[in-house]
């Protein structure tokens, strides 16, 4: 299959991936690491699945303290087109901002966004789907992808699709955003079939997005325009944008103005959120270690979960099941995976405590 | 109190710890390691428990490979009483040796011969006991100390006591050693009030010891008996050397020809066997960690057990209870309490394929 008529990829680069300390830092991030022992970050992971839809046309967005290392992870993307952020300001900033370059560099661009640091392993049905997004989107649709809930997760946000949309087969009218629910109702949502997770990968037409955005925010849809039409003005305005997620700023207000549509997808969608699922992802089981990086430095007797051998150091792990042992050079962590959402109140305090050359 | 007239210490220091891996090694054991925290080894500690009692009359014995570590850990120590083995042959080669050193040096000699990495806070029972062991020792009896159990282990073996000894207040006659029993046997024994644990402290005059010796074993006191009167024939002999352990080569046969006797004590003793014990003597409980090390290595957020930061490296444990945590500069060892003796699979493995370089 050829890649879709100036369909334009946007790769956020960012997230600190706290839950996945000590191999994430604020320094070397989730999305720069190779979690899926394939020999790819998942930086580069999300270039690779994006390729046969785009070809060339990728605008990555990371902070300015990530840029070299983004660049030096994708060369085939030009350095023109690796925006390096002033600080932080969640997606909103940053899609909005590749939505301002493109908007002037091709007006008949459509731009599907997606995070660095997601994992989807079936490529297959991930093109097809945005396929079917890309299509919708050329109608000033804002696009969403809806990913088939695994379980009732009350870890992602929840999309209520609407009725069918006339005219695009497989895309439906999105009701509403729902925030992160509780187990209960993440449960009552699942059974309805009238769900689905939120992902956060948005397809839209640069121009769509950024009216719908001067909609309910004009000012920063004013500044993103300004920073594209003269991008000496960054850092003069990057600074006065508001930190929040397209989610919040676009999306919700957009799908109760009947804006939003859905191409529901069955692919195997992954955030690589904390290392249990990270050890789900690597095929770990009940009764086996699974091990991420060098196999001849972990020595187990009866124990069974994740090991990540990262200092070359041996480890030796017995008798214990579920476990999670990330070794680093200057940092251990021992856990479990049922308690790998805790991980994070280890950076916290590692950060309360100043011990910020850890976190 | 003064030191007991003619009394000698003698110190095997031997034994490679395996269930102690990674901290204690065989280019490194148990004994030269500071496992109580308190910045003195196990061999210092064991040194300062018998200053009282012997004052400056020690010998070590050892193997040739720690001889200059046992010389720096032991300054008070003259060069010449700390003895290289120049290959292991158990208690026996070891005791019997410098019984034959203190036969030639000292005529009215009582020597004790106390373990290396044994643990025994309460120093003043300890030091009253041998007290009343050392006189017995001068009527000719191969004296050994009984520790009063804590519970009905199955790693230590038994002493079966006998009748009060006539004319020694706090000794009795031992009716024979047992071998460690199931948990079902030691049970019995601990309910009788008439079995002592075995902790291999043995007083006598050298003498006794080695005549004892020759009764069974004539050719090995003669060999050691030999390199004492010649220490030149120290490499031709010592190999040639059974490889027992004092309680088979003469402790079992002298008690069933009734020359034994028992001082039974009820100072605490730990032979520090694994990381559970480990954890137990430094007071872990079951809601709080035990560091041993550097605390401010460690964030434990809802943890129990050990944690040893030896690498300079920050160690995290969240959500583990009753863990074992063991951080070395090129091994790391994660293990339960319950699991402790378990790690010696470890040690065994690695020693299978040749990497001696971490056992």
């Amino acid at each position: 299959m050829a890649a879709i008529d100036h369909f334009w990829a946007v790769i956020p680069a960012g997230g600190a991936g706290t839950r996945l300390w000590p191999l994430s830092r604020s320094s070397s991030p989730k999305f720069l690491h190779d979690l899926t022992g394939q020999g790819r970050t998942l930086l580069q992971g999300t270039h690779d699945r994006l390729v046969p839809l785009v070809a060339d046309r990728f605008v990555v967005v990371t902070g300015a303290a990530h840029r070299s290392a983004v660049l030096e992870q994708l060369p085939e993307v030009a350095a023109a087109r690796v925006l390096g952020e002033p600080a932080p300001r969640d997606s909103m900033g940053a899609i909005g901002l590749a939505a301002a370059v493109l908007e002037r560099e091709d007006p008949e661009a459509v731009l599907g966004s997606f995070a660095a640091d997601h994992v989807i392993p079936d490529r297959e049905a991930f093109s097809e789907a945005v396929r079917v997004a890309a299509d919708v989107a050329r109608d000033d649709w804002l696009v969403t992808l809806g990913i088939q809930p695994v379980f009732p997760s009350s870890a992602f946000g929840y999309i209520h699709l609407g009725d069918p949309l006339p005219g695009h087969a497989g895309a439906t009218a999105v009701r509403e955003f729902v925030e992160k629910p509780s187990v209960r109702t993440a449960t009552e949502y699942v059974a309805t079939g009238r769900y689905r997770w939120n992902a956060g990968m948005f397809v839209a037409r640069p121009t769509v997005l950024l009216d719908l955005l001067a909609t309910w925010h004009a000012d920063f849809a004013g500044a993103l325009r300004a920073i594209a039409a003269d991008p000496g003005r960054l850092e003069e305005l990057w600074p006065g944008l508001p930190r929040i997620a397209l989610d919040h700023a676009v999306a919700e207000p957009a799908a109760a103005a009947g804006r939003v549509a859905c191409v529901p997808s069955s692919f195997h969608w992954d955030d690589v959120g904390d290392f249990d699922s990270l050890a789900a992802l690597l095929g770990a089981t009940a009764t086996a270690t699974t091990v991420l990086g060098d196999h001849d430095l972990v020595r187990v007797v009866d124990a069974s979960g994740l090991v990540v051998p990262g200092s070359g150091r041996t480890v030796a792990v017995v008798g214990l099941d579920d476990v999670v042992v990330v070794d680093t050079p200057d940092a251990l962590l021992v856990t479990t995976r049922a308690r790998a959402q805790d991980v994070k109140q280890v950076v916290e305090a590692l950060k309360a405590e100043g011990r910020s050359e850890l976190t």
